[in-house]
């Protein structure tokens, strides 16, 4: 029997037809043995404030960080602004990594991202692997799965149409699935 | 006669004592001649969102891009959380550097930042550096200010006390006033 | 029984004296139970051209390439310079990371380093951390070792003197060893 | 009558058909008004090792550091290996930055790269940026020169033959020029 791994997946982008929502959609719809993904919608996490935090957290935060404390694993689907994630996704993690529950400690990470550009998110990427060390996330080294070109992968309403991509994704999930069995062992 | 130069300082951080909000508070207060330092605080800049941003920019974008845009440079206080700049900050930065008036491109930059702990903003400040080269920005390169500590150098309510900080933060802005004379003519 | 994992060390210096040449000593005289840790001197491997490399690769570059695919894990102990991994270090890593066999490919990495200075080599352990992406290593999350103020706990033969030091180092080295074993199994 | 700028360009290659020295040679040979070119070889520079500076510069290291230090500008054309620039170009940035002629301090730079693969160098680019801020170059923002695809860009002796590159080339090296002189009366 295998045991099913739960993994919560959230992306870094509010736009209803984001590619990286759509990136998330296809994650939940492909079916890996022993994987459940589910997804988490971070656009109620309001701006990240030390005053509201003492005061008690808004209940949306509440919700990310039991959400990600509970799940076995994190898969982020992240845009790329201005050579880096979006301020929108950092202020979720900055928010999840705070004590006394710190969501994110030593969780198994994995990263993906799509772009409509040539990058494929890497250096967005790379800098959430930089942040993700902090908490001491254990991210996935590979494979990694970086989109160009997104406008011709997804639809207008960001629905993943590419197979090749779905592939990809599904070995991203596969790999992952198997990390964090690895790393819960450590 | 000498020529003002106007710059517009953001502080990271919404907390009321943050740190960063009386550096940049310290920064009104300093007197550089031919030059005027004002605030612009991010607090009320929502989270971005492509789609409220075709639906038309709320107030609080129109009036960063629009104070940004007009100065003649701008000062950044950041502080460091999980090793990278608060996605607070980005977020602001990520709306300000949106077409079609991109606020950032070109603009002459100079970063500060203060922590509690050892490492002075250090990996935040570099963040910075590394997404502003999406916009063109020319960041000063020095002198840099890292202030490390800084529960012993400000007081509760967040303001400045210590004199050697002041007078780094003074060179810092003597060094971006020129900074901003000389690039303007290239 | 407990098996033996072998663990290969070097340092990002070629100064007899570095203090990264006596952190990497002083792991090799830690005895941590299961854990077997041996240094690799990197100062004969040549810098990295492709034309000599299409010729036959130096003895020093097959020793090191050996070395790193045969053991257990990589330890990489570096200081920094120019807020990144020295380039000595760097020119090593990129000779390791060659086809046809890619010494690194997967490899469980753990990161040290010492400075003179106050910001510990964070800047260049993560600069490291990015450029082992590429080969996929898989390089522990936590305990990170940050040694500020090196002059202080080191000698002037460059001998680790710090018993604080000592005692974060071995809890690395046991970590390691932890996490070689359960990443062998993914 | 147009002052003349003088710019050393370095090439972080050493293999003779090299991208990236080709890129160099491309450079040399743009004709732009009060801007005149020369390469500096780094193949000679050895291994940064703090014992053989403690006993003098060898002679590749004092023609390194005097020839920057003379020069009105430094343009840096880098390959990109393991995520970051190669470690025999951080190599010759290493021994540059070092005291008591800190040559490149303060120093106007232009990067440039070219890659047989599809991410331009930007990654090399990025680091290279963040480790400058040390010695406080003043490193041109825009354009930036990422050259994808160089297989088909350059000929089997790694000369440039695609115009449009020695068109954003001279666009770079006009910028730099202009650069050059306005930081000069910082």
């Amino acid at each position: 029997m295998t045991e099913t791994i739960n993994v919560v997946a959230i992306a870094g982008s509010l736009r209803r037809a984001s590619f990286n929502r759509g990136l998330v959609r296809a994650a939940l719809e492909l079916e890996v043995p022993g994987l459940q993904v589910d997804e988490f919608d971070i656009a109620g996490v309001p701006l990240y404030n030390g005053d509201v935090e003492a005061a008690g957290n808004p209940p949306a935060v509440t919700a990310l960080k039991t959400t990600i404390k509970e799940a076995d694993g994190l898969l982020v689907a992240t845009p790329e602004y201005n050579r880096g994630m979006p301020g929108v996704l950092k202020n979720a993690l900055d928010w999840a990594s705070r004590p006394p529950d710190q969501a994110l400690r030593g969780k198994p990470v994995a990263l993906i991202g799509a772009t409509p550009g040539g990058f494929g998110t890497r250096s967005a990427q790379f800098q959430i692997r930089q942040i993700l060390g902090n908490p001491g996330c254990a991210v996935l080294a590979k494979p990694e799965l970086w989109v160009s070109g997104a406008s011709e992968k997804f639809n207008e309403a960001g629905d993943l149409t590419d197979d090749d991509v779905r592939q990809e994704l599904g070995d991203v999930l596969s790999a992952f699935r198997s990390w964090i069995v690895s790393t819960a062992q450590s």
